[in-house]
């Protein structure tokens, strides 16, 4: 007998995380939500099963939101016992909440009855099996609070400086620091407490990050139960005008735990720290999903979150949190907007899906996100200039790299993209064609909206008990497979047919590589295109070699400045066997960034520039943020090209 | 100088309250949500406006929701004075709420920067001018939640009544009794407080509605401070073992002021006691929303709402409540689910959008309501068998009346309501192109994403000064207004092609009526299509006069019953100039109601019915809602037909 889990409808519980997540950027006093469009999580559910009971049994509903339960039409409220004769029962049960996630937990006595992946939410327009989660498999476990696990932590130094005092916890900390003013005297007077990923910004009063002011009360007196601060990412607290002795500071950390499988897989003893390093890093930036950084945007961004899949294997092997995120870049159909706003964002994330499931295999998450892909690259598809390339709507960013990169009208970068993911698109579409379906949803792949859901097998494939299958039940249909196979034919040539053209418009044979764009007349060329060109084995035979001896061995061209791009260039350089190329610039990047005593690896490094000025970043002294999951990628790398 | 007020996405507030209102109904013990699809307010909003300043000034923003205010780009935290500089000043206001509505209220010292209906708001993929009410117009009203005056009541009397007390407030009270134990030494003890709208349902402790347990604690003890009781609606309060000395019983009412603007328009004193009774009703079930009925439901229905906007200009004069309504019925596009998931009030909602604006003349709101109304009209075109006949998908209801109607495959009525629908639309259409807009939405109308609004007039018609305009402003174009009248010609062409058909396929000229359906072949003749047929001049000459007498005044065919359909039936009558058989009507069967001791009108009275039996509806004791909004339809059919 499994045990009962919170059941609420599909994606929902990301939605309505995902955008705590993303209204919890700050700055310096106010507050940031992120620039696009939030898609919602459904307010009024309807849950359903029927059950064939041999027995009598016992059951109760819990559940966040208001409604009731109904057994063949006969209504109970919540959070009572309800009587089941033998025979067929057919139980609802109607949830909605204004303001939360509407989800419920059934429990019975036999165990006959229980919330899991046998049932079905439906938000009145749309049935699905319903959405669920490990995070969320206890009653007592409120699927609307993030299940945060604290952890306290004493600094690693506190120092007397600039007239304040400085406390070092020497790695990043995501929770809030605890600090009791040991003057108690003082408790009218008022305090400020800074926060820094740098000492130099900690100690920065005016551009800090956060801070907090407030009065010594009884709140921050010796011994007095303090109020949780706000969540916030540091690893130095500073308190001016305060003397080590006037002041005991310690900190919560705080985290959704995720268990890491894989040791190091490499001896040397620099590549060893990197990695490590690196680690700490992924690990801090995941959790309910993955986002950029711990201090400044906390955003779940799509390319982002791509490279984190991309190591999540080399690390953790955990498909869970890459779902959370997946659903909650999504969001609903219909897709109007790009992911983040961002078109390559879009194309990333498609790929991402094949990406999914041919790591982890799950048919059941394939078929969950399919539509949703097709809603995207269908409006992927409809952004064309009259070569019939993509190009951006007034409101879409072509984001690429920061990097010098000519975005004059259509963009290679942008349509190699989009051909690897009409091929992941294809992939997808023919593998739901074969795949012996956890979730037959016949009419969900066409994207309409009345549609029949079908539970017939188990989470271990077998086929389910009677008494534990739906009422509905539809097998997967020719029709259906049909409908697949052609549109995976289409998409691969939709493909084909880009391919043409992109080696007719950007091809430039006299400079041996793909140009930026072909409308400004520039012929620029950048690393970008012909990363992927190479990466996603676009480029082949002679054009591969032009490419690697003119853009990717040709020092004239721009290097690449960012981890964000390195991580492709570097995977390229694994791909074509080029390992102490690969090696060489682990060691200098990120080696570089650990020489200057970083614990976790940043959004950018320029050995260049030294001091202070190397945390500044978008005009803001210190806006790099410090801690940030692009720069993970080394556990991907080491792992997928340099293991011992 | 204008005073400012809170602004919103247009439509959110409403969605906001709306959902509120559907989460209401409560029945024994348990919620029962609404069972549609509930269309969510926004939850990231971008407000913005551009103010050319001849003068220094200082502002303020107050927000429900984080976010920031951002100046020329420059970011700074609400509840902060902004100093502005003289020039262009381009204001942001970045709100993002998960649980409440996003709404900026902002205010400064020189009156220059104010919220207002000048203000565009922006959900990062369309910007629409913002939404306002006249009952948010106060910094101190906060736009989540319902701005409910409380009135104290006192019960018009208290009975010893089987073995427990009854109070009887005379009226309907929506809003909570309070109770204090006079006997303070039964603290400890329980007590139960039922709820009735009649003195049988309140005494009947099983099947009252409405339960309160619990213990005669501090808080109902005679002098003490009692928390509200939830918000519900009944005339008696019953308290079983209790007599009346042990007791005080009094009650809160709460309501949404609306302001009576006429006075009854007949002198006789029967007719000008339904008329007051009508009108009491009415304004119970009017408020934030027009919704069904108090006690039961609670639900924003739309055909029931239809009725209530035709009342309106009879009595209030309002169009502020209707717009509420309409938006909270409409939801958001794309519309994937009828309004309350019943064909017919789409329908009729469509029609009540031309109503609206032939009443009050609101060009603004015409504008915003016209995409959705498009999108609804699409798709009910949708909808069609192989004759080309509305019919409905899987989920949809088909209602048209509690009453015995062959609703085999495409029925009359549904087909005379669309015609008339697709007529509304093209006034709607027509009426736009030749708008000299307030809002000048020149791609909303298309239904597009991408839009460009513009304010340049103010609400008195005059064009707005400069400094007052929108940043970007384009004028109404010829395209939009080509669009627009060529739409018009083509939902008229589409309206005269149905009007054909179904002379072709539902008349019968041997009945000399429209029966309900082709497709059965039982030629049923129901009064409700040839109703329709006659009140909106479908049928005309002979074959109205046909109508006439071989439905109308058939007696073979079954009477209309319900209060629902009398209000169309009556209105024919009027319009037909039967002004002594409407006036007969009104007198039996309202009138018949009244000497029942009604103090509102009913959801449906039948005269043969007597003692609590006439209180049972849909198979329960007390189904039937005592204070129902569709039965206030002499307030209308006075006004309109019998004023002196």
């Amino acid at each position: 007998m499994n045990q009962p889990v919170w059941i609420w409808y599909p994606g929902d519980m990301e939605l309505f995380h995902g955008m705590k997540q993303n209204f919890e950027r700050e700055e310096r006093g106010y507050d940031w939500p992120a620039f696009w469009k939030m898609d919602d999580w459904r307010k009024n559910i309807r849950f359903f099963r029927t059950y064939q009971l041999e027995e009598p049994e016992i059951f109760e509903v819990h559940a966040s939101g208001v409604g009731h339960v109904a057994v063949n039409g006969e209504k109970y409220p919540f959070e009572q016992k309800i009587a089941l004769h033998p025979g067929v029962n057919k139980i609802e049960v109607f949830a909605g909440s204004r303001t939360g996630l509407p989800a419920v937990f059934i429990e019975s006595e036999g165990g006959r009855i229980e919330s899991n992946e046998t049932w079905m939410a439906d938000d009145f327009t749309e049935m699905h099996p319903v959405g669920t989660s490990p995070l969320f498999a206890e009653k007592s476990v409120d699927p609307n609070e993030v299940p945060y696990v604290e952890e306290a932590l004493e600094p690693a130094s506190v120092n007397a400086v600039k007239g304040g005092t400085l406390a070092d916890f020497g790695r990043m900390v995501n929770g809030w620091p605890v600090i009791h003013f040991t003057d108690t005297e003082n408790a009218e007077q008022a305090f400020t407490i800074c926060y820094g990923e740098s000492a130099e910004e900690a100690t920065d009063l005016k551009w800090c990050y956060y801070k907090e002011t407030g009065l010594v009360r009884d709140d921050f007196r010796e011994g007095a139960e303090q109020p949780k601060l706000r969540r916030r990412a540091f690893r130095y607290i500073f308190l001016p005008d305060v003397s080590p002795e006037e002041a005991e500071i310690s900190a919560v950390h705080t985290k959704i735990p995720l268990e890491v499988k894989a040791d190091c897989p490499v001896k040397d003893p620099q590549l060893k720290k990197i990695w490590d390093i690196c680690r700490e890093t992924y690990l801090l930036c995941g959790g309910l999903f993955f986002i950029d950084g711990i201090k400044r945007d906390r955003w779940i961004w799509g390319g982002d979150a791509c490279q984190s899949f991309a190591v999540n294997p080399y690390l953790l092997r955990d498909p869970e949190i890459n779902k959370r995120t997946l659903r909650a870049l999504f969001g609903n159909r219909p897709l109007r907007q790009h992911i983040n706003t961002i078109v390559d964002y879009s194309l990333l994330a498609v790929i991402a899906l094949e990406n999914e499931h041919r790591t982890y295999g799950d048919g059941s998450f394939l078929r969950e996100m399919y539509p949703k892909a097709e809603a995207l690259t269908e409006l992927l598809l409809s952004q064309k200039n009259e070569d019939g390339f993509l190009i951006p709507r007034e409101r879409d960013w072509i984001y690429i790299d920061w990097a010098d990169i000519d975005k004059v009208g259509a963009i290679s970068a942008e349509q190699i993209l989009l051909w690897r993911a009409l091929k992941a698109m294809a992939y997808c579409a023919r593998t739901l064609a074969y795949e012996d379906g956890l979730h037959a949803e016949s009419e969900t792949i066409r994207g309409q909206s009345d549609i029949r859901n079908v539970i017939l097998h188990g989470p271990d494939g077998r086929p389910l008990p009677e008494d534990e299958r739906m009422a509905e039940m539809v097998p997967v249909s020719d029709a259906e497979r049909g409908y697949l196979l052609q549109t995976a034919e289409s998409y691969d040539a939709c493909a084909e047919k880009l391919r043409e053209k992109i080696n007719a418009f950007f091809w430039d044979p006299d400079q041996g590589a793909y140009i930026d764009s072909y409308e400004s007349g520039k012929k620029h060329v950048s690393r970008h295109p012909n990363i992927f060109a190479l990466l996603y084995d676009f480029a082949e035979g002679e054009q591969a070699g032009e490419i690697i001896s003119h853009v990717l061995e040709n020092p004239e061209i721009p290097a690449i400045t960012t981890p964000y791009f390195k991580f492709y260039e570097l995977d390229v350089f694994g791909k074509l066997g080029m390992k102490q190329r690969l090696e060489e610039e682990i060691r200098s990047y990120w080696g570089g960034m650990i020489e200057r005593g970083a614990v976790t690896i940043w959004e950018e490094f320029d050995p260049k520039v030294e001091g202070a000025k190397q945390y500044a970043m978008y005009g803001d002294p210190f806006g790099k943020s410090l801690c940030h999951a692009w720069g993970a990628s080394p556990v991907y790398l080491m792992g997928k090209y340099l293991a011992e």
